[in-house]
């Protein structure tokens, strides 16, 4: 029945983009082209709100060599959204995609995305209007529920790693304490593959911190001490995400005891990335409690967007399962299936992976954290397991050398 | 007579390190080797500090192979210093120098580097030592007098450009004012590579503010405000040495009002990297004065360290010139030559460029900023003869393609 629903499809993107959120939209809009019961291609212009908006970009006919480029290139090149759609807008969504025939749905987005998927899919059921309606994981976070690991994630673990391994370089050569502050909320993924930077003992990142491990500043500065006096200095990451004991974001009781603003946005997540506060504040107190030791160059840096968005230095692994993930949704689409399109692993020595479409209900709204079995006693790094997880994702890390 | 002078070679690597400060030092050890009358070649572990607790690490016979690693990586492989030596400082490595035979005197920096490297070379001249020193330039701030451009600029010109460009393109996809706080305290050569990142009307950075045009906060958020009503989004690129009327810092007139450390390095200057207070502070002061036109999405990022270490991302063409002047600089010496190596641009159609052998004293202590030739009327953007001068450097900026 539903293979041969005839009708549109209708793609958007949501959410924080990537550097292969790209890879899926052109990976859907290719195997789209290849199944006869679909008739029209439209990519909706900042995800959800284009929708509403009836603002679609037809992709039935773009060129070959344009979305190859497009593939390519980061961030999502239909726009993308932080809107967060109730029953209300959904109910409006729905409306307009009856009223444009279309019948193949696909969101690529994280965990919210696929809340609103689940809930416009469960929508037209009600409704009995026939549609398929598939979600696209994508998340630098790699915190979705059911994959091994999600697109998105490789890339800015290949971009983390790097650019961890070229800073402790750095510091090697000026010695001092170094705080690099990683994306990622709700999950350690991101920061955890800064420890692909080492290559030899002695190498940074020293410490690092998940959301997963509440911290004290104590605890920090204790740990950071002991570095220093061993290395004589100290490469520290730090998610974005840490939290005290209570379960507290540091960054908001930060936000909360300046003068600046604490802001949400629609999600009502609290701003954590585009500042660079909690780096300040982590070398500042670094600065005061380690002024024993004679610790003079303490610096901060902030990671920020670059890590999602940085062009030219894609994992090609990556890449490849981006493609893959949109692709695979319009085969289970065209199968008669809705769900979200999951990424696992297959148990061989080389590392390959394959797809499997798993309930909405699953992701949606749902984090994966860390698990405990990657995290090293201390709470302030990773087991060498976490590296055998996660190098292949990245496609490798850049070689480098030093004399000294 | 100097073509024969018989001993040994030092080299040293001092400052902020670069992606391809390791080429120079790879192209003068190479070089070396080829020089009969030179002997050994001692390198100075953490530049001139190492050079006084007589701390060499022996390259003459370093593998061709660790070599090559090396050439490829971030970072001083030798270690890097921030010392500024005095008189008694030079006199004291003079000493070192003479106790271990060193004829040769090379040493990798910037206009600091120059300057010392010109104290030692009066001071053995005014002692009878022979000894001939050539400073082989090394910065990406690009402000080096005398030179067309200097070894490290085209690679962080290429890393910049391409965040600029990854971050232009996630701002279009969720519209938002964006700040990214570029390296550069005395020039904005760095912030003015920005602009490579365009590729199309309309196409981030939409305003550019360098060290060399006096900056006050009205005109800033005056500027903003017409980029948002005319695009719905800004992405703006700021130089960390940006000054006031009066020639102050912002970032220092900062860190006077707030709590925050007042910190300086041995050179006495004023810490502008390693923290996020310039961007924040611009960003806060963007969402109070643009708030009647309701931008809610205000982000700010430093690139940071990332700028001048990261790895994998160097410019071709940079790698290939810093390898040449480190080169140079042996054969400047060998033929008997004190002084610092320029890079100068051949006056062809396609990019070319050769070296020469400047006085130390052109280049010792001085800044070169961005020509009044290359800013645009309204100072805050750059004239398209900027993007024919510096696009070359970078070997290229990563191809993006979007589609609304």
């Amino acid at each position: 029945m539903a293979a041969t629903l005839e009708g549109n499809a209708c793609i958007g993107q949501s959410g924080g983009p990537t550097v292969v959120i790209n890879q899926s939209l052109v990976g859907a809009v290719e195997e789209a082209r290849r199944h006869k019961p679909i008739k029209r291609i439209l990519g909706a212009v900042h995800g959800t709100l284009g929708m509403m908006a009836e603002d679609f970009k037809d992709l039935t006919r773009t060129s070959r060599k344009r979305l190859e480029a497009v593939a390519d290139s980061p961030s999502a090149a239909l726009g993308s959204c932080r809107h967060k759609p109730d029953e209300d807008d959904c109910a409006a969504i729905l409306d307009v995609l009856q009223k444009h025939n279309v019948r193949y749905y696909f969101y690529i987005g994280g965990d919210d995305s696929a809340k609103s998927t689940d809930i416009i899919a469960r929508m037209a059921r009600r409704e009995g209007y026939e549609m398929q309606c598939v979600h696209i994981p994508k998340t630098i976070d790699n915190n979705l529920v059911g994959s091994d690991h999600t697109p998105g994630f490789g890339s800015a673990a290949r971009f983390v790693a790097s650019a961890v391994r070229g800073d402790d370089l750095d510091n090697r050569s000026i010695p001092g304490v170094k705080v690099d502050v990683i994306m990622g909320r709700d999950a350690g993924w991101l920061t955890a593959a800064s420890v692909l930077a080492r290559r030899e003992d002695g190498d940074g990142p020293h410490l690092v911190y998940l959301p997963e491990v509440p911290l004290a500043i104590t605890r920090f500065l204790k740990d950071v001490r002991q570095v220093v006096m061993e290395h004589g200095r100290a490469v520290v990451a730090v998610s974005e995400g840490i939290r005290d004991a209570s379960g507290k974001l540091w960054a908001k009781k930060l936000a909360e005891t300046s003068d600046a603003d604490v802001a949400g946005d629609a999600f009502g997540h609290f701003q954590l990335s585009g500042t660079g506060a909690l780096a300040d504040y982590l070398t500042l107190r670094i600065k005061d409690g380690l002024s024993s030791l004679n610790v003079t160059r303490v610096r901060g840096d902030t990671f920020g967007y670059l890590q999602r968005s940085f062009p030219g230095f894609a994992s090609p692994v990556d890449q490849g399962e981006a493609r893959e993930v949109g692709r695979a949704a319009v085969r289970y689409a065209c199968g008669g299936k809705d769900g979200s399109v999951a990424i696992k692993r297959k148990k061989t020595k080389k590392y390959a992976s394959y797809t499997e479409l798993i309930s909405l209900a699953r992701v949606a709204g749902k984090n994966r954290e860390v698990p405990k079995k990657y995290i090293a006693a201390g709470g302030n790094d990773l087991r060498p397991s976490f590296v055998d997880y996660c190098l292949p994702l990245t496609g490798g890390i850049p070689e480098t050398e030093a004399l000294v």
